[in-house]
């Protein structure tokens, strides 16, 4: 997508040969325009299949998965990261590293937040060792759900995440696939 | 906002006197139709100010805040409750007490995000005490930008934070206000 390519190059900061920072427009302040063509660009992607729920983590995925929703006229469920006083009762949960943090989580959706009838679209903001995805997969699998793809904003395409979810047999659509940051340039694969 | 007061009255749980849970359709599932109308109906509040951008607090308020950016198309920045590893350097911070998860957190904004010509609307998914929205106040003063107004989705108006946010001189408008919660009945105030 290169309307996504152009603002990780122009507005993006590469930290090391690993980071590129982008909340200038992505997750911290977000460019409502951009975010809104990513819903439609996952719609477009995944038209095809029949998506009744879209999945994601707080924080970073809310705002390309809630676009999403509204590109494909379903709900958005986000996981959280820590339970609430509210959220008492049955929860899925399962532990997540995440590398950017050096934290592990434990991720929760509610159990009335999804049925085995859903198909779920999960949308993350990137896709780097592929920890949070799998999270979200073995919720997923827990609540009976199938797994209609993932759709990444972001991926870094020298780590492993996509090979991970994939060896599952899983359909991967990342809207900006980064092949190699070096002396502080990047490098886009084709998507 | 009446599809508002009806999905709560509808599709909300009750617990105690003092709480009511919206997970259903607001902050972990989100009705992505109904917030489409929230960030139209926060536009029509408050299209005669001069809207630069929209500040909120993750999580909860990711969303509407986003949907509010799309109707005036301006760009959004979340307050973080954590620093991350990417997010070195500058930044306004302010420790903002939550009595739904009972915790303090210190909520973050990049320096570089915010401007003293910034006309800042301040959206937020719930104003209880006024905790989160003081806190964004006071990060707003820091950087010496203007509030142009604070946006809540549900207000419980049995509680303070409408009443400590007006004396600061801040016009707060709320799209559902809730009187009171009795008797597992809620009853709302004319907004």
């Amino acid at each position: 997508m290169e309307m996504l390519e152009n603002a990780i190059k122009d507005r993006g900061t590469i930290i090391g040969d690993t980071i590129v920072k982008v909340d200038s427009f992505l997750n911290h302040e977000m460019d409502t325009a951009l975010l809104y063509e990513i819903g439609q660009e996952f719609h477009r992607m995944f038209k095809g299949k029949p998506v009744t729920k879209i999945v994601t983590i707080e924080a970073g995925g809310i705002a390309p998965a809630l676009m999403a929703g509204l590109a494909f006229n379903v709900p958005v469920v986000y996981a959280k990261k820590q339970k609430s006083l509210t959220m008492k009762g049955d929860v899925y949960s399962e532990s997540v590293y995440s590398f950017t943090k050096q934290v592990y989580s434990n991720v929760t959706i509610s159990k009335d937040r999804l049925s085995a009838d859903d198909h779920v679209l999960i949308i993350d903001d990137f896709l780097a060792n592929g920890e949070a995805a799998a999270g979200l997969i073995n919720i997923l699998k827990q609540a009976g759900a199938t797994v209609a793809g993932i759709g990444i904003v972001i991926e870094k395409s020298f780590q492993p995440g996509r090979t991970r979810l994939e060896e599952k047999g899983i359909e991967v659509v990342s809207l900006a696939r980064i092949a190699k940051i070096s002396a502080g340039q990047i490098e886009f694969l084709k998507s």
